[in-house]
This record gives structure tokens, C-alpha cells and sequence, in this order.
């Protein structure tokens, strides 16, 4: 008889999670997940280095490992941020299994229950999840196309929060990034409010296709908040490594819950990704590729969209990242029911809503371009026009008195 | 300015992991830690599916899994528990980043603030820490040497608990195995409290060095309990790829959870196992030597007790496992005095208070014996007695009167 605690009733579904099972089907073109390309895995590399990493160094590959992280890694990770003039060590620096877990990590040693997290309006479904876990309340600031708004995130701070949660590059979902006076002017107002921490969720900062590199608030705020990266989307995600970097007593707090969460993340991959390292594997050329390859795909989406978009749809163009957005006319369907039409011609997305904590994004989609190949890119958004147009269509002909 | 959430406060410091900081120098000889033997690690197999798995299975074994694990590991594991007269599918098991995360996610589902925990007295800390991390009050029931003390449990279930965690095979850290009545009987009583969940943690039930495996508890409760089971002893930690049986509404629950938690456990190292498992791994003939290879450590440190532990002293003789626990003479000196003395002399133990949640253990110590030689524990063990006999005759000196 299993009746479950508090907290799970706060949990959203995973309206994803529902949709990827209806879009897997391999004749549906998907904008619907966020999987990188397979094509973009390193994947023979990865292969030769798990190889020379078990076969050489077993004895301490196969082990267990310090929960913080091995120690060669969180170095090289410090390191990285040495070109956004920030000087860190192996202590500002904590192995997670995936970003996702920093989240869970960073709500069990900050929220008690009630307290309120930050979050921009639309958000990712996932921190939106694992802070309702910890039975977090929200407090929302929308987004402007330079970033969040940031009257709204002042009066939020005027109010009281514990946490605030950003995705400055390439947002998902929506695709928009904040420029850099956005996130000097964030990092200001972090330091008026020092009893709210910022996290800077930047799973996508390194997949640029074009415009110049905008250093993290992270940087802005001299590490003072918290900045969280992945290797999932710069080499694979089954790995699941990701990192949080940010001031000493935060990593050891969070280390002290990763310790209770699973002990440490598998030394396994993170000795692939060391040795890899190790053995001279070109991450920043290999980055350049996928970023090209990215950006081919994305640039197909926007151009079909330009090409065959109805009159009054907006979509963002992201200079990076998996995602972009789309706004129907407002006076057309719903999402949903462009949903539900586009499913009939084999093409998926996910509709706004799940996105939203307190409603909105009912004329809003999220569309994936990392997944499907140019082609299929342009065939699906043709066919999701169509769709719409049809759906505007039958929307206006029934406002029309008929004529008798 | 960090202030950390009140559930942070719960948690006790581990001070295995403090101890294993000073413990780790090559000289010392240390029973402290709970690390299996690098040479029970197939390397080379592991090493080689690797390889194989990644080069032939690339896109989907470096590409995002789905959250519950990937389904043929999942039948692999249901079918397993067939030789116990259960059969399971793959809703019965859900994939965890070692077992330590089925501890984080379970709390997580039906634990509210202030819900009670069973723990048998002492238990694992890894444990305490989870359920302390989601503000669990504690019952605790005595263990004897048969099992944990069924009227204790009793009692406390009477009272009222959500959970009752006991790890019945080879317990950390007393090595102590339930029987089968003792088995049965907890499974009878089960059913009569059915809002309270057994989790029979069993990280160490294919460790058995002599005598016949006694089917889990989940056996006698017909798949109605949860069971906790690990890659981590039987092949390698480094992986950190464990799972939870269990009924599927409990494992569909724990799955939304560990969606929030890291999204799903590492692709790669469940694919690993998998390609280990497809590719003929012997897993059962390896298991049978990693047993010999553990079995002739216990004894060898059971013989050293025997022959040099003074008057007073008792010890577990557990028929499996990693751990056995010494119960030091009453009128003699604590085990914390003990390991002063005895790291002084190059070995190391743990104390036995860290095991305790609210004291107990002060005249206690768990000692390891898979990680050293069996040289290197004869040799320890020696040392060991001879501080603790030292200190036994230094106590009695300072009690006798003085012949003037």
C-alpha cells in the first residue's frame, strides 16, 4: 500500500517524457527532443580512451572514488575558467552526475521547504522539477529578448529568494541568450541581494555558431555565484558528467549531499573523459565541428520558417544551442492543437505550456534542430506550416458570418 | 553569505570519510575503509566490452537513456530473482547510480518531514545520511546473532514508521546475517503493517564465502518489498551502476524522482555491463572467486583474532561479506582510545560510534578484510591486539592500589 510523501504531488509530469514516447517512431521527424546528434559523438575516440583508461589504470578506475570528484579532472575544469579571468582550484569545483544533479544537489543545501526559487518564465522543465522535489515556491521573471527582465528580477529579490535560476546561453527553451550587460547588470544586483544565490545553468555555452563569446555571470559576480557545465553536449551524454563550480564552502556543503545521493559519479566515465584529455584529443577543433554542424541545422529551420511561416508567427534565432522558439498568431490554435494536427503528418514538438509554472506558452512550441538532418528539418517545418496555415484557415472561416 | 537548509544540520559528518583521509598512506595497514580488492576486478573484460560496446553501439551508447535504465539490463536483473520463485519484469526494477541512490530516491517518495525510520542498531551510514538529509526521525531495533531483534521491530512498527531499512546478508558493519525464520517472520510481520516499506539493502549477498545462500526477505514477501542490489561488489564500484526491485508503482514513482535526481544512470556503464553479460562474461565463476579470494582473507583475520585478541575480546565470524566487528573487552579502553594507539602503530579501523545514532559503540570497532593482504591483516591484527592488551594492562595498573 504505497501512499506517497508530500513532495511527490508537487512534481510535475514529464509532458515530454509522454511526448517522446508517441515521437519515436523513426517516420516522425522530432523537433520534440533535446538529443545531440550522434554523429557529433568523439565516438572512437571515446572508445579507444575507455579502453587505455580501464586496461592501464584499472586498480583505481574501477574503484571508488573521492565524492568530490577526481582530482586531475576538477583541476583541468578550474582551469577552463582562467580565459574569463577567474583564477580557481580544485575546491571551487565539484563532479556531478550530469548538470541535473547540481540541481537536486543545490535545492537539498539551500531550500527548506517554502522558500522561494527564482526561475525565468519559460523555464527548464527539469530544474522546474527536481526544486518542486524539494518542495520549493516559485517566484517567475519573464524573458526579453536580451535576456531576463530585469525590473521583474529586482522586485523578486525585494521580495525574498533563496535561489535564482538562469540559462543565460542559448536558454532552453527558448533559445534566447543574455548579453553582456544583462549579465553585469545581474551580477550587480546578485551583490545587493546576498541572501539569494545565483546559478547559472550553461549546459549550452560552448555550442555557438556565431557572434562573439559573453563571458558568464559567473565571472561578473568574481565566483562569488554558482556556474554549472556538462560534458554532455561537448562530448556525450551517457556519460553523465557534469560539474558545479563556485565558492569552497557551497562545493563542500553540496559534497556532503552528493555523498548521501550516490556516493560519487562513476570513475569509469570520468577517467574516459580524463584520458581523452590526456591523450591530446582536440576538444576545441571538435567543439568547432559541432558547432558548424549545429548551426548548418539550425540555419535550415530558421530559413524554412522565414520561407513558409503564416503571417504573425515570431520565432527567436539562436546564435547557439539546441533549441529556438515559436510563437503562433495569437488569434490562431492553441500548441496543442497545432500539436495534435502535426502528429497526423508524422511531425513533433513540444507545445509551451509544460515550460510555464502558472500558465502561459498556450500559443508557444519549442522546436529541437539538433536532432533531425537538414533535409528532414526543412520537410518537417514545411509540413508543420502547412499545418498551421490549415488550422488559421478553419479558425477564421468559422468567425465568418456565413453568407446566405 | 551561505546558510544551509535546516536538513543539513541532520546530517552527520561521516567520519569514516575523515578517517580515511589519514588512513590512506601505502604504510598504513587499513580495515577502515569498505574497498573491495582491485585484483577482483575483470579488467581485461571489462576493459574489452568497453571497447566493443562503445565502438559498435555508439549512437545509443553515448546518447541520453531512458530514466528507469536500459530495458535489457532491467529483464536481465528481473530474471535473476526466477532462482528465489519471483518473477519479475522489467516494471520491477528501475536502474540506480549504485545502490546509495535507491536510498536518496526512496527517501524521497515517502518520506514527509519527521517520518520514521527503522534502522537496526548499528547500520550503514551512508544510510543514516540519506534519511537524515530528508529530516527522518529514527526507531532503532538491536541486532542479535540471528538477525535484527524481532520483538524490537515489533514494537517499533506498532508505533509506527514509514520505512524499515536492514541489510540481513553480511551487514555493514556487523557482518551479521538474519536467518531464514528470522526472514520469515519479518516478511509475516510486514504484512501486518503494510504502511510500513521493508528495504532489504543488499549490496553483499553474493559475497558468501561458506554455507547456503538463504533467499532475500523480498522472497518471503512475494516481490512486495523493495530490494536494494549492486554491480559494485560482484564486478566494480567504479561504475556505480546499482537497482531497486520492487512493486512497479513504487519503482514508477522512484523514477520520477530520479528523473529530477541525474536524468538516468551513466549509458555507458550500463552498456558495459550489458555488453560484460551478451559477450559470455562467467559472472557466476567470477563471483565464485572473488569469494575464495574475501573468504580466505576473513579467515585469515579471524585466526589472528583467535590467537592474539586478549581475554574479553569478541568478534563476528561472518560467512560473507567485507566486514567483521570486535567488541572490545567492557572494563578496557574505548575504541576511539584504541585507534590513537593503533594508528600510532601504522593500523587503522573505524570506531564503532559513527554506526550509532543515538550512542552505542563506544567499546566497538568495524574492521575490513578485503582490502589488505592476508599478510599485511595477520600482521595488522597483531599490532591491534598487542596496543589493545597494552592498553588493557595500563587500565588495570591505574586501578590497583599502590604497594607502598
Amino acid at each position: 500500500m504505497f501512499s506517497p510523501s508530500r513532495r511527490m504531488a508537487h512534481v510535475p509530469q514529464s509532458f515530454i517524457r509522454e511526448i517522446l514516447k508517441v515521437t519515436q517512431k523513426p517516420e516522425v521527424i522530432s523537433f520534440a527532443g533535446g538529443l545531440p546528434d550522434p554523429e557529433c559523438f568523439p565516438a572512437q575516440a571515446i572508445s579507444e580512451a575507455a579502453s587505455r583508461a580501464i586496461g592501464r589504470h584499472s586498480a583505481r578506475v574501477l574503484q571508488y572514488a573521492p565524492t568530490e570528484g577526481l582530482l586531475e579532472l576538477r583541476q583541468w575544469i578550474a582551469q577552463r575558467y582562467q580565459r574569463f579571468g577567474l583564477s580557481l582550484g580544485p575546491e571551487n569545483v565539484l563532479i556531478t552526475t550530469g548538470s541535473q544533479q547540481a540541481l537536486d544537489l543545490l535545492g537539498k543545501i539551500l531550500l527548506n521547504p517554502g522558500d522561494t526559487v527564482l526561475m525565468e518564465h519559460p523555464s527548464y522543465l527539469g530544474a522546474i522539477q527536481a526544486f518542486s522535489l524539494l518542495e520549493a515556491r516559485f517566484a517567475t521573471a519573464p524573458l526579453t529578448p536580451r535576456g531576463v527582465d530585469l525590473a521583474a528580477v529586482q522586485r523578486a529579490l525585494q521580495r525574498g529568494a533563496r535561489l535564482f535560476y538562469t540559462i543565460p546561453n542559448f536558454h532552453n527553451p527558448t533559445g534566447i541568450s543574455a548579453d553582456a550587460s544583462t549579465r553585469q547588470a545581474l551580477a550587480q544586483l546578485m551583490a545587493e541581494y546576498p541572501q539569494t544565490l545565483l546559478v547559472e545553468d550553461d549546459p549550452y555555452g560552448e555550442l555557438r555558431f556565431h557572434g562573439p563569446e559573453i563571458p558568464p555571470i559567473f565571472a561578473a559576480t568574481h565566483g562569488a555565484s554558482i556556474h554549472l557545465g556538462s560534458f554532455s553536449k561537448i562530448l556525450a551524454p551517457g556519460l553523465r558528467v557534469g560539474w558545479m563550480a563556485g565558492p569552497p564552502e557551497i562545493i563542500r556543503a553540496a559534497a556532503t549531499a552528493k555523498q548521501a545521493a550516490d556516493l560519487h559519479t562513476s570513475t569509469v566515465c570520468q577517467a574516459v573523459i580524463l584520458q581523452l584529455l590526456e591523450d591530446g584529443f582536440p576538444l576545441p577543433a571538435h567543439i568547432q565541428r559541432v558547432c558548424a554542424h549545429y548551426g548548418e541545422r539550425a540555419q535550415a529551420m530558421i530559413h524554412a520558417l522565414r520561407h513558409a511561416a503564416p503571417q504573425g508567427t515570431r520565432f527567436t534565432e539562436p546564435e547557439g544551442g539546441m533549441f529556438l522558439w515559436l510563437s503562433l498568431p495569437p488569434q490562431g490554435p492553441t500548441s496543442m492543437e497545432l500539436f495534435h494536427a502535426a502528429m497526423e503528418q508524422g511531425v513533433a514538438f513540444v507545445p509551451g505550456t509544460p515550460f510555464f509554472l502558472d500558465g502561459g506558452g498556450a500559443h508557444a512550441a519549442r522546436l529541437n534542430f539538433t536532432a533531425a538532418s537538414s533535409e528532414r528539418i526543412e520537410q518537417g517545418i514545411l509540413r508543420l506550416c502547412q499545418c498551421l496555415t490549415s488550422l488559421l484557415q478553419a479558425k477564421a472561416d468559422s468567425k465568418r458570418p456565413e453568407v446566405s
